[in-house]
């Protein structure tokens, strides 16, 4: 049955969610991009989520009226771990209380004696004493004296006399990474900027910052019009293979997109294009080549080679991007052929160099990416869960967009919600662990993945579940909508094969994770986080991803933690912060590479977790 | 009186001077472009430059027959510092024999624990294991296992995947300075080429050099084509500032020469063009501007600006230089607009850096470069001698190519020789000197450069140089050749005017010397040696640039010797070690620029130095 969900807008933003009434603010939050932080692990006790509420809130909980004072609730003060939406809502959230991901990359860097803010863009205002009779220094030797050591390039080396004697000797020069790239007239120290782009194999998204102030200007995003050529990257890699031009057009294909997105940012924030300096890119290992246009066929084959470990540093022009026309470019290191720099931006994003106890990073898509973080090692593998989480494979599935059901919750009757203001269509990855994980508690499906009559009960639920139980292609079924409820007509179901779908692909990650808490002989229950990225861009209900088996049970549920987009995170702190890209190329090379593949211990415990715990 | 002259061949060159009968071999040699060392100044007692003379050599001196035994003389040993050529000789120079540049500033780089041969370009060749399950390092990586760490640029990483699957990640890697340039298929070490190359003003000239074994396999040289936009520097410069693709024309216009001299030391030394792997360049500052395409204005302008003080290490291929693709090309550091890349060659050739005593160096042409070391100290000065060495503003001056009078000697009676065996057409540099000096010697030129009629005397000479004095424009001339003895159907005269030229030219080089060592507190007479480079072509006879007081008289005349082209000396240093590269950077930064221009005790010294010695 679908419940009204109700609009919760956050500002200063203006976006706006669905939710089902009596969903929790931070998962609100979630579903309209926006992560709130909670160092408490939602326990409402340290008061870092709080936000204001216009309206629509639920009365406050015991901890929010612990936490915060009389006045200040009186105010419209909440806490978004605790209060939940009743009605159609408004909030504000402080910048505080976000999850900044900038702040914790560069409290990571501070001990490197860096500034806070230390973008390998850096502009400084100068006038130099004009040559005379008696002081004929070369060109170079006097900005020198003036702002340090420098490399620079022909092109501007050409150009150099010319412009500082057009200016008096006096401009702004733009070093990026100890290269000259330009010597502006006047003083343009405050127009720096620098993009930030996440290279997601489905979703683009980038950010535009302003490296002046460290502040995020504007954001954008878009589908990866790679797609065309094939959803997952081994048929990008196959098209390289395959076409004469492959990876040109694949090359092209993005570089045109992020171009684009550029574009947008810049007219977005009311920024000149040219005075956009660097852009940083985090991506899988297969997207960091195609944009760099580097022969990616040895991805396809085993034992799947990456061409570089370390992070590229390049001239954005070279890739064809149309910024500064000296811009860099830098592409994060990878640390193996499907562990890329989207995982060494998420170990970068969760701090996991420096994590205090041992620290769990789940990326969960196509390809499960885990890391784990223990004694001060860090150990990454990534295991082939297939591509039931992002809705292929399941006969109703989709991807987390409008017309998708993203959550079921069972208490005393099935509600669902659905993405967007929309009819549902189908179950994307999000409400398939719902589901899964509610019908496990209630005995429609059996640990061992069966889809069964549950044990009959008087209530009214069991018999809207017992009926919901249809035949399908000779299998039983469960009935999520009706065809009348549906804006496809037709009914939405969860199939038996559905179920093994999304065993085998719970099972491939849940496996991943055993065996690196293996490897590191750390058992479950002694984990002091389990870190959620991605991806996903739902919400995934901690309780049930463990009902599920997708993470340990014996985790507490407090520690286990969404941080958002890392890819993306950690993409914009190699652009604010030098020292973060110093420490980005260490963790690649620190980090372990586990492969799954050969390890016989993977397949044993890929077995064990087919099967669906005990509730 | 025009003396018939005799070829001298030398060998294994293959090379012909023709000199007059009682020319010293060392001044032979020289003629021919060879440089033969001379460790004790010409005193014939380090027997350092023993040459084989198969005929044609003057009888033994009482030095040779002292330094050489018997046996040796009679296997026709001798010294090239004291035998003299009697007739057509042909002489075989022992490589032992030479003055070896690159030995010489292969010893002073030793300090920096370089090995004797460490050019920028490196080959190796690996063979790295094959990536195979449980070993999936990234190329690079697996390369930089073999090979040490390197930079990598965009094109080649490209290409890398690809060139290590086709050879079994086998093959040969290119460095230079540091960057993977190439990974070539097979075995390739012994390939290694780089070109050193003087760019100068009216002439160009380039050697192939062998990396691998450090030997010189060819030499090119030709004038150089931008001679046709202006003779000198400024008139250059001033086609930058009055033509809008003046800088363009000039730059290509010499890079077409430079293509055309690396095919043609290529075909000469058999050796494939793309295995050129450098090339080094040394000129003065505009040349090298100009080369780079650098704005040279301000060089035209008070202060005279250089853009770059240090080197400019860039992709060959920018320049539009035809070699390796990814080739580097290395400019010299200058040391000021008018002390450039050619003049820290000299002084990186000269082992100036690390002379014992004080020592200077002299490189005569339109502008004379001066350097001083002393007490660990170098000091550098440029002097606008105009163009009367060079054979301009001469009357019937020229350069040093056939035709030229190159060597005038008055004993008993007046003898000139010209360069190749052709009538005479004009006085060159040298024979220029000669004359003045000998003329002073016989009274025919006084102290303040008047051209008078020497004192009566009975001998043949007095009445034949008394004849000599010929009316020109109503003052005295000198007939140096009758119109029945040139190649031109004219006379040939020493004019009044051309006197003034020559005491001008002279005058500025000698104040420059003075001013120097009076900065540095040096007596001429401590010099432990006067170091001639350049550019001359031809030998200036020591005694007669003192007797005209273009060097000081105080200086012992073993004391002066003859370095050769030090530009390419320089230019093939750096290319041959990357220490000796290093070690130029720091010479250039050490030598302290004296402004002439600016300096009250110049315009003193000048005017002093005007005026011709004494007898």
């Amino acid at each position: 049955m679908r419940e009204t969900e109700v609009p919760v807008t956050f500002l200063p933003w203006g976006k706006t969610a669905y939710v089902l009434p009596g969903t929790r603010l931070l998962e609100a939050a979630v579903s309209a991009g926006i992560v709130i932080d909670q160092p408490c692990g939602g326990e409402g006790i340290c008061g870092k989520c709080r936000v204001m509420v216009v309206r629509g809130a639920c009365e406050p909980t015991s901890a929010e009226q612990k936490t915060l004072t009389p006045d200040e609730l009186a105010a419209g003060w909440r806490l978004a771990c605790q209060a939940s939406i009743c009605a159609a809502a408004r909030v504000e959230v402080p910048g505080t209380s976000l999850l900044d991901a900038r702040q914790q990359i560069l409290v990571q860097c501070e001990k490197s004696g860096e500034p806070d803010l230390a973008p390998t863009v850096r502009k400084r205002y100068v006038e130099l004493p004009e040559p005379r009779r008696g002081d004929d220094e070369p060109d170079l030797v006097r900005l020198q004296e003036a702002i340090g050591p420098f490399e620079i390039g022909l092109e501007l080396l050409r150009q150099l006399p010319g412009r500082l004697r057009e200016n008096q000797f006096r401009g702004t020069a733009v070093m990026a990474d100890g290269h000259l790239i330009d010597f502006e007239p006047q003083d343009t120290v405050r127009q720096n900027y620098g993009v930030a782009v996440d290279l997601g194999t489905t979703t683009l998204a980038a950010v535009l910052i302003d490296l002046h102030t460290g502040d995020e200007l504007a954001i954008a995003s878009r589908q990866n019009p790679q797609t065309r050529f094939g959803d997952d990257v081994l048929s990008r890699i196959h098209h390289c293979g395959n076409t004469p031009d492959g990876l040109a057009e694949l090359s092209e294909t993005v570089v045109e997109a992020i171009n684009a997105m550029i574009d947008e940012l810049a007219a977005d924030a009311k920024v000149p294009r040219e005075r956009v300096y660097e852009a940083t890119f985090s991506g899988n290992t297969t997207m960091e080549q195609l944009l760099c246009r580097i022969d990616p066929r040895p991805l396809g084959e085993v034992p799947f080679v990456p061409a570089t470990g370390r992070g590229v540093m390049l001239p954005a022009a070279k890739l064809g991007l149309r910024m500064h026309p000296r811009a860099a470019a830098y592409v994060l290191p990878v640390i193996g052929g499907f562990v890329g720099g989207d995982t060494v931006a998420g170990i970068l994003a969760a701090g996991m160099g420096e994590a205090a106890g041992p620290t769990l990073l789940v990326d969960i898509g196509t390809n499960g990416e885990i890391v784990l973080a223990a004694d001060g090692k860090l150990w990454a593998a990534s295991t082939a869960a297939g591509p039931a989480f992002e809705g292929a494979r399941i006969l109703h599935g989709m991807r987390g967009s409008a017309g998708a059901i993203e959550k079921v919750v069972v208490d005393g009757r099935l509600r669902i919600n659905v993405i967007g203001d929309v009819p549902p269509v189908g179950l994307c990855g999000s409400g398939l662990i719902d589901l899964a994980a509610e019908l496990l508690r209630h005995g429609v499906i059996s640990s061992v993945g069966r889809i069964e009559m549950p044990e009959a009960g008087d209530s009214e639920l069991a018999a809207d579940l017992a009926r919901r139980i249809v035949p399908h292609d000779g299998q039983p079924a469960f009935l999520l909508a009706e065809e009348s409820e549906t804006g496809t007509g037709k009914p939405i179901v969860l199939t038996q094969r559905d179920v093994r779908e999304l065993q085998l692909a719970s099972g491939a990650i849940r496996a991943g994770i055993d065996v690196l808490l293996r490897q590191a002989g750390v058992e479950p229950e002694t984990l002091e986080a389990v870190l959620l990225a991605g991806g996903f861009g739902n919400f995934i209900r901690r309780s049930n991803a463990q009902r599920i088996g997708l993470l340990p049970g014996a985790v507490e549920h407090r520690k286990i933690r969404y941080l958002g987009n890392t890819s993306l995170a950690g993409a914009r702190g190699v652009c604010l912060s030098r020292a973060a890209r110093q420490l980005a190329e260490q963790l690649a090379r620190r980090t372990e590479h586990v492969d799954l593949s050969t390890s016989i211990d993977f397949q044993t415990a890929f077995a064990e977790a087919m099967i669906f715990p005990e509730g």
